[in-house]
């Protein structure tokens, strides 16, 4: 990578991740103003950029309530001054020792757990410091979560509030099932369903046991005024239900988008975004021409922008390259990309070698985690640069 | 990541990148004899992997003589104290002020090309030392290159010999069509096939015309004895065909296979390797079981193993979990992923939350570019940690 900004996007080194400053301040608006009305809490999840500038932005300049999806994230926020960080990721013993550190330096540290390894992990933590902890509920994902139909969400919460190391903080859940829905309609009925659930795990809060009673009464009521009296914080993540929220969601205290920091073609599919909000592309510059074969060769391989949408085997592929609709990418190396048209041959005068392609990502989670730096522009100047965390 | 380096295998953080050194040193030896065998010279191409540590390796501690797939790559040799790099892709004018840099910092430095706009963008570049150059031939794999058909093979290397600013260093041809084939016998027929049509293009260095002669005598000799007595430099890629090479093979000066440093399991497939020799493999943990839905939770997500091999759709799978050959990986998300049983229930209590799961993957180059350190072990030990150079 070159080590001097360039002024211009067109002329950034290719292949590059390139961020529009516009459109990701107004997904980020849209999505708090959204929250606003619902009235629920907004805690973006950076798991999308994992950059402190994003983060900012999303965050409207408040560096607090965000929620991370590795340890390297919530470690480089806490080093940059954010506070009330949800570590959203199930918690196990190995990662302890990292959370430890983590809880002791914020004000607030959230950490998650689904199961009674991960309530095991937390107990034998040796913590000098309560941990704040959320319960993961499975509402029809199957993915991580408690399934919400199953006795050991009671169990659960009923060993957290008794643990003599840990606050109940609230329930978390992934409405990742709006991933399968198409449009608006869609998933507001997914919401819907899935709030209706959540209400129904929160009235089951009636049915803990009160325990411990002789042993630590203060406890106990706690426990007690937690489930029974509804002050669980639910977090909620998924972008499709957070871009179209039902309006009984507003029963829920906060909600955790991510990706719509970026959007991308994905979410443009569900219903999430329109094309104009995709604020993330791969800038990248036409380096052969295979006359014969129709194809222009590009310098944009999977280390650029990852093969994430190819196993849904779309008969056009999965991306989109700005202002070509007749052009596709119909297959990628390490270090480049082919692309022919749709029907009849290729200008290829009106694609020098060396001019610019702009490839609009299928699931940009994936691809900006491709770059070690964004390149982030308003209009056609390049504003700045910015360096993402990696790794876990 | 944590900062300590752990003693053992099994006290890694997850997910993470592992290398085996011991097998990783067997293939460098293995690949290094049979290039001594057929007597040619062996260039190791460092995009798999882009660490120092394993270019040490594989280039036997000589620091000379390696292909790159980036100028990140390049930069990190050349300030290594490496020498004698072939940066391996097609030239475009965006690229020259680093490569200038290069080609003034090392005793060898060599580009590529295969477009008279390639051509064009040394020739303009200002250079004051002369750029060393190979050609680049396509022999039946259809990416970049000059189809070997082409006329434009004698038109551009008659170009790269007349030019005051180049000199020819030869042709490089990547053999990619081996991917296609299945089994040394395979490979071989293919290497053999391909090696006829480079000896064919190499013959045609007889029709070179000579030019410029009253201008320069010294270089039309020697562009004519370049084309003409068959000194060109062949380069060849694909670590199928360097696994397999047919003896005709021999006519080539130098191979440039990458891959085998850790193999993979579509090496495996294709026939290049065995399982035992596959070098690198992610480790995660068990963190989740969903006993009603007969799957487990681990903490390797897309962003741990990457997409590549989905694209194939094969009924189990492009993964394969060690030890555990009735288990599958189903499915991923950014950080998780679920494992199911190919036949019948999993026993949970065989593995416990916590515990650790090996995973080969389908593509080493794309499951390594997911990781920002290495660790590198001797059998159960930690021996050391490698961070790769990333970007472009």
């Amino acid at each position: 990578m070159a080590e001097q900004i360039p002024d211009k996007v067109l002329n950034v080194p290719t292949p590059c991740f390139l961020v529009d400053l516009d459109k990701l301040t107004r997904n980020a608006k849209v999505m708090q103003s959204r929250c606003d009305k619902l009235g629920v809490q907004l805690r973006p999840h950076t798991k999308t950029h994992k950059t402190v500038e994003a983060a900012d932005i999303l965050s409207a300049g408040r560096r607090r309530c965000v929620t991370v999806s590795t340890l390297a994230e919530a470690e480089l926020y806490a080093e940059s001054g954010y506070d009330d960080i949800l570590y959203a990721f199930p918690i196990t013993t190995n990662k302890i020792a990292r959370c430890r550190k983590l809880n002791d330096k914020l004000g607030a540290f959230h950490v998650m757990l689904d199961s009674k390894a991960g309530y095991q992990a937390l107990e034998s933590s040796g913590t000098k410091k309560l941990w704040s902890v959320y319960l993961e509920i499975d509402v029809m994902y199957n993915r991580t979560g408690v399934s919400w139909k199953s006795d050991d969400v009671v169990e659960l919460a009923t060993l957290i509030s008794g643990s003599d190391v840990m606050t109940f903080r609230g329930l978390y859940c992934h409405n990742g099932d709006t991933y399968h829905n198409k449009g608006g309609e869609e998933i507001r009925t997914s919401g819907k369903e899935s709030t209706a659930v959540l209400m129904e795990v929160k009235q089951s809060g009636y049915m803990f046991p009160k325990r411990k009673e002789s042993e630590n009464a203060i406890r106990t009521i706690t426990c007690f005024c937690i489930m029974a009296f509804l002050a669980v914080l639910f977090v909620w993540g998924s972008t499709p239900s957070c871009s179209h929220p039902d309006d009984s969601m507003s029963s829920l205290e906060e909600f955790s988008p991510g990706n719509y920091v970026f959007y991308d073609l994905m979410q443009k599919d569900i219903g999430s975004c329109k094309m104009e909000d995709i604020a993330g592309r791969v800038a990248t510059r036409i380096i052969g021409h295979k006359i014969d074969l129709n194809i222009l060769i590009i310098d944009c391989g999977f280390l650029a922008l990852s093969k994430d949408g190819m196993e849904n085997n779309l008969p056009n592929g999965p991306w989109i390259i700005q202002d070509n609709p007749n052009l596709r990418l119909v297959g990628m190396s390490q270090e480049l990309g082919k692309v022919t048209a749709i029907e009849g041959e290729i200008n290829f005068a009106s694609h020098p070698i060396g001019s610019m392609m702009f490839i609009y990502p299928y699931h940009s989670c994936a691809t900006a985690a491709m770059h070690s730096v964004y390149f982030v522009h308003s209009g056609d100047s390049i504003t700045s640069v910015w360096r993402p965390t990696r790794g876990w």
